[in-house]
């Protein structure tokens, strides 16, 4: 089946492209000792996460507990949490599911680790923590280099617990367009990073892992050799949001949609936001210069599109975030030569607890 | 249960509330001819759409090809798929479909009344069809009277297809804040819709069914007598944007959320851009002052909260749009005097196509 003969909106995947940002970001960390561990998030599929680690990745970051319950499920074996996790009956599920496999997840409070403690305890089961660091992305973490190392020795002293090291995210860089800012900021903040480090080894705390990065600073992570893994995501995709952001990935995934209804300077077409995530921006047409796209639902109004476009008509989107995109539906269609040749569901689509 | 023992983060009905909002939508439809068609993308779940037309409404309306098939599934026997279905496969499953409910559909152009005509007497069944003005909206439908008149002689000329009237949907001015604005571009519309009706009337075309208006211009609507069918379906659950426009509805709908990290001034939760649709603004915490809210995909970063959070705590939020919203879940929990009594599956989510 041709692609554009798909039942739109369908999510797809050019399998070339796909396979190339693979290989980029490979090219990207060679000669580094910078590990990948892929944000699950961006994909959301088990299938690909199998791909990433027989591709070389040392395992998946992921966000929630029920994408963890989703990779656990799908036999992946070492999965870093990249998140709190503060209600105590996830954390007993958390402590279960580490007996299964090898589970690391971030604190940033001192309670929080006694939880964890008891709860793998009681399953007798292991549980890596990294302390999160804020980095300047104002979200959880700690910020003093005393409190990392006040909870660092909390850890340590915990049983059935283990202090692998930091998680320093830097999540506000990620899609800074001009490259040297990008660069300059990210310097500054291994600096800060660096002292940090320093400072707990000077005081007995051995720093083992250091887990941040993302799509945006994969190449200058790779060469400046602090952080120990990488959790880039949306490299594999892309969004229209890293357009002007000169790196080494290409957008290989797209919306086939469908134009629904026409007229002088307008085309409409029936994908919209309950189908393409606009958290970070409109989508771009593929092929097709528009002067405003209007969202509503189910719908994007594009104004005066360069292209004739009639009823009926297939076009291509590149969402403008593809993590929030992925979340809307079921299923990607992978794509070689115009074709689709095969289907993979979106096995942790709707994971958001 | 009680609701704040929910699995996190959750979506939660006050059943109160809920039943509340269906009575004062009776009440502003009383002594009027207009009948209530509640839009089904707001709630997307079958059982919501029982309640509804055991409570007086003559039907549902529905955005989507797969939305329309979940209500036909659901036993729902009359329903208005208020958009234009372009795809011909789609077409051929929406005649099979016409034998089994009684199904509205809106039209803009001959070739798609052609194909609609071609399928239905294929399949043996009778499609009826709206067709769509443009009130204003600049979306889908025709602008002129003539283009109207066309269309619905191509319509009536057309074998297994029946005119039924127009959809003249104005949904640019369902959020207007202003009342006397909503209501003087209220009454400018239906001068306009007046005209088209009478012309219609001139030219031998009998207009029996105008469908449009929504929970924000629904007092107006009731009032007017021009349409014959209201399409609201926020006003059962209502948006945090629909707050300032002194609307007979109140918020229903609401999202349970634990706070996972905390430090001065900020604390985080839970929700984020996954979870809670954004694309109508951020959500509201409840009983909580704000001064800002920073979404990302798995959080919301609250600065300065007005009360002590701490980690563990649940908040209630109320989401900027009620029909994104619902679209992120699976589930809706009915909760009555804080103990959850019911769980709705939400049986049309992610129906996009």
């Amino acid at each position: 089946m041709q692609y554009n003969r798909l039942n739109t909106p369908a999510l797809i995947i050019d399998e070339k492209i796909f396979k190339a940002n693979m290989e980029a970001m490979e090219k990207c960390l060679e000669g580094s000792s910078l590990r990948l561990r892929p944000h699950y998030k961006s994909h959301k599929c088990a299938a690909i996460a199998k791909m990433q680690i027989e591709g070389g990745a040392v395992g998946m970051t992921c966000a929630k507990m029920s994408e963890l319950e989703d990779l656990v499920d799908a036999g992946v074996e070492d999965i870093l949490l990249a998140n709190q996790v503060a209600d105590k009956r996830k954390i007993a599920r958390l402590a279960q599911l580490a007996l299964d496999s090898h589970i690391t997840v971030l604190v940033d409070s001192e309670e929080n680790i006694r939880d964890l403690s008891e709860a793998a305890a009681f399953a007798g089961s292991v549980i890596h923590c990294l302390v999160e660091y804020d980095i300047g992305m104002e979200r959880c973490g700690v910020v003093s280099n005393e409190e990392v190392l006040r909870l660092a020795k909390c850890i340590i002293d915990s049983p059935s617990l283990t202090f692998d090291g930091l998680q320093a995210y830097a999540g506000h860089i990620s899609h800074m367009v001009d490259k040297d800012e990008r660069l300059s900021k990210t310097k500054a903040n291994y600096e800060k990073l660096k002292e940090l480090i320093e400072y707990l080894n000077q005081n007995g705390v051995e720093v083992k892992t250091v887990s941040g990065g993302s799509t945006g600073t994969a190449e200058i992570k790779a060469v400046e050799g602090l952080y120990t893994e990488l959790q880039a995501g949306s490299y594999l995709f892309m969004d229209n949001t890293y357009r002007d952001l000169e790196l080494p990935f290409k957008n290989s995934m797209f919306i086939v949609s469908t134009v629904v209804s026409v007229r002088d300077g307008l085309a409409v077409i029936d994908a919209g936001v309950k189908t393409c995530g606009v958290d970070q921006g409109m989508p771009r047409v593929v092929g097709c210069d528009v002067k405003e796209i209007v969202a509503s639902e189910e719908h994007f109004q594009l104004h005066e599109p360069s292209v004739q476009l009639n009823v009926g008509d297939t076009v291509l989107l590149v969402p403008g975030h593809c993590c929030s995109t992925v979340n809307l539906h079921d299923k990607l269609y992978m794509v070689r030569d115009g074709k689709v040749v095969d289907r993979l569901m979106i096995t942790a689509r709707g994971c958001g607890k």
